[in-house]
């Protein structure tokens, strides 16, 4: 066996994803007159039309369960062979005890399987993917599962107009997989501005400064992208497509025109469920997932709670 | 260079620990009669005198702060260095944004320090050595900071014998560095019992089962501490010391029984202060750190809440 070969045997690569968007949706055009605004705003700008709502007593570890089960539908698992089960949260069923430990014990995961969960938000799925796959390969783990869940209808004031239009519920589980094909990651960029958290924070009900929110993210995530880009040797041009947290239509088409990447590369699908924080990224990335052939590289770029942002170039193998 | 020597600095070690542990103490003597129980109970089977309780607006960003500043007066530190900020802890400042942001901005780390927490309780430190350091070596960091911080003084009841004579407030941080000298992990064992978090778990209040955690760690520890040495092909006769989980004294001395550990080789240290959860490692190794020599291997094994546990062998480098 050559060495490379054993060095793909060895990578950490997304074989899966599976998602859970509940049924249940709020219109934003119910409520134009009540926040004095108008569809194009809500199209244009926003970029939700109608936000997914969970039932009021679900829990980020019931959201988990159901996308596992949409996870089982694609992908045969056999869950004793689940070595570690990660869940990104930042509304957990409880502080204590992590959400993985009650979505283990749900899905009936092996006594050997490490569990942990981490606090991030918006940046949550690209960073989580970095933790996951270097933790794997540092403990010679074969297949993982991660998380992410943040169900924010929780903790969002229905009255508040700089909050109430954007945020939908929903989850997915992306399944890692020590495997020859799949998408494996190039290169990662992370970074903090925590003198900055009060522009986002949640003490009873979320708190969000959206023009200083929108301004740290239009200056850092353009930066951010050609910072993986240079440190990886690569061109925008050999970048198939974009995966930008989908935090708004207007930071999106932000993002693009400063990062100058091509609107055609970059995937914008949120008008239907709402910003999914953590799960956004892995929710588009779950519709293409098949579609990727060997040697297709693509961008992923998470920002936001902390403030907090992390971007990576992945490669299909 | 030789590669065995390139290896080596291309290891993350444990450097440094600072450590904070508030000066305000509660005595246990004084409730004897409250519990109806007797100093014996009280120095033998719990190992509490005293409890150590911060201040009651300090929260876990600054018990972290205070561990930092400690840390500072131990090593030297170039903040511009410091290249990731882990925190764990189950009692955050608030669940959004994750403590770790809180901190990066008290402290003013570099904007390109990548910045999570970690949610898991007793296990936590242990856990959280494997997470930074494989995180760090996936991303080519050279130096990174693990924060433990879970003030649980906020969450438990006064009056439950369950769980008010045992948990003191305390934070820490170890400084795991790139380099030629310190303590480096040889391996890991980790694992879960999610079925059984409800023996412990915190809705208004800290609950406890304390019988169902005793008897859960009691079968469990031991299995793992033999797992990590059989799979290291280690000896326990090779092991200088172990650091497990500071949880009571009874627990220390059932899992030093079981395991077939050789009591002068387990540290107890929790009389003056309590269970400090994921800090009660790093408390201990803190003391003996300068003590080691090249080629001493260590034991960690820390437990608890999720149900969740984790065992690691360290060695001097």
């Amino acid at each position: 066996m050559s060495i490379l070969r054993w060095i793909r045997i060895k990578m950490i690569a997304i074989n899966q994803i599976g998602v859970y968007i509940p049924e249940k949706r709020v219109s934003n055009l119910d409520v134009l007159e009540k926040f004095e605004t108008d569809e194009s705003f809500i199209r244009d700008k926003i970029g939700v039309v109608q936000r997914a709502r969970k039932q009021s007593n679900e829990k980020a570890s019931d959201l988990c369960i159901k996308a596992f089960e949409n996870l089982q539908s694609k992908a045969p698992i056999n869950l004793e062979d689940i070595e570690c089960c990660v869940v990104v949260t930042q509304n957990p069923d409880f502080n204590i005890p992590h959400t993985s430990a009650i979505v283990h014990g749900a899905i009936n995961l092996p006594e050997s399987c490490a569990c942990f969960d981490i606090s991030l938000g918006c940046s949550g799925y690209v960073y989580g993917l970095s933790i996951i796959k270097a933790f794997m390969q540092a403990n010679d783990m074969k297949k993982g599962l991660l998380f992410t869940s943040d169900p924010y209808s929780d903790i969002i004031d229905e009255d508040d107009k700089n909050t109430a239009l954007i945020f939908g519920d929903a989850a997915t589980v992306t399944l890692l997989d020590s495997m020859q094909s799949g998408l494996v990651p190039l290169g990662f960029d992370f970074g903090s501005k925590g003198a900055g958290y009060k522009s986002l924070m949640n003490k009873d009900k979320l708190f969000m400064n959206g023009r200083a929110v929108f301004n740290f993210t239009a200056a850092t995530v353009p930066v951010s992208i050609n910072k993986v880009l240079s440190k990886l040797s690569l061109d925008k041009s050999e970048i198939k497509r974009w995966y930008l947290h989908q935090g708004s239509k207007y930071i999106v088409d932000t993002i693009t025109t400063r990062a100058e990447l091509k609107p055609e590369k970059v995937v914008f699908d949120m008008y239907d469920y709402g910003n999914t924080i953590s799960s956004s990224i892995p929710i588009l990335l779950s519709k293409d997932l098949s579609s990727f052939s060997e040697g297709d590289k693509i961008g992923l770029s998470g920002f936001g709670v902390g403030l907090s942002w992390a971007t990576a170039i992945f490669e299909k193998i």
